[in-house]
């Protein structure tokens, strides 16, 4: 274990005071609670596993999370099989069709980014949900197989305690500008770059 | 719903037929399988929070997931009861004393490290493990609580099938360059400086 001198630990005492006093200060100046409007995006890993784990922290206290998924369809995924142990506390909804290049079929895309929207639409007037993620939703966006401004307004209007997360790259400059909390993830390095390929329980 | 004519509808499917040549050309040249370092860091939100949703993700395929805790202490957090719902399957260790700036005890903070990192040996010796989380272990090494290269050295002999999560501001180089897969998080908008308080769900 590292030595400490007396001095080191009383220099290190005297800023831990300082800082402290400029966090508590800091603490006391945010009072507002609100429902927040969260997008996660950015070429780097974790944008739909961080919306995960803040369902998991939303089903700790006990309350409802709806997951509506634009472009994953009904394959399957560890994350499913982990959330199906909280039962009607989660209410998940697969409704892509795959990747873009997987269906070729541009109308089918915008007819199920219109279908799942409408889930979207349906959840959000549930009055016991606490948490919505709108996984990949970005993707729709970015295609144009949803109206953004529409988007937009509609989540603008949601119920003012019900948080929203939106995931997938290239979010647009009218949904960062709506939302409340906007995370980029950046790619740092990549293990798909040094040849290995997704695995359960990491990708999938 | 969006008019397409069958001209842009044959275009998009030959733009998606040649992108899903690239694609499947790409998934073919991977084909290693191994226990990734994964590191979690910069100052954006959803570095701890994607570590859960690793977890979560793992849990579904039935695997242990190990948690080691750097700095959070024995408080309360939703993540920590929703995890309770997988038994045995979750070792959850909360071995912080809290904020630097709340401890304000230079060789108490060294110690706890010292304990946290012994806890992540013997949880990384358990055959059985499929993922381990450190969290805010880039902390402990950030202020030198913990030697970096002994720390690194540890990690890069682990399991071969062994999957590590490190999380924290500030990764140190020589943890980035022994790493898998870096995700830099960057805040690009933030709700705390609109004055809206850390909420249950939420930041814990």
């Amino acid at each position: 274990m590292r030595e400490i001198s007396q001095d080191a630990a009383e220099r290190h005492k005297a800023k831990m005071e300082r800082r402290k006093a400029v966090q508590d200060a800091e603490v006391e100046g945010k009072t507002l609670e609100k429902g927040l409007l969260i997008v996660n995006t950015g070429p780097g890993k974790g944008k739909t596993t961080a919306a995960f784990g803040l369902a998991l922290r939303m089903l700790g206290y006990g309350r409802r999370v709806g997951i509506v998924q634009f472009v994953k369809g009904a394959w399957h995924t560890g994350e499913k099989d982990a959330l199906a142990r909280f039962g009607d506390l989660v209410s998940w909804h697969a409704m892509g069709e795959g990747f873009t290049w997987e269906t070729q079929d541009l109308q089918r895309d915008i007819a199920a980014a219109g279908r799942a929207w409408e889930k979207a639409r349906e959840l959000m007037a549930d009055p016991a949900l606490g948490l919505l993620v709108l996984d990949e939703l970005n993707i729709a966006l970015r295609y144009d197989y949803l109206d953004v401004n529409a988007v937009v307004e509609t989540l603008k209007g949601r119920r003012d305690d019900l948080h929203v997360v939106v995931t997938g790259r290239n979010a647009k400059p009218a949904l960062v500008e709506a939302a409340d909390l906007v995370t980029e993830m950046g790619q740092v390095k990549h293990h798909f770059a040094a040849g290995v390929k997704a695995q359960t329980g990491i990708e999938f």
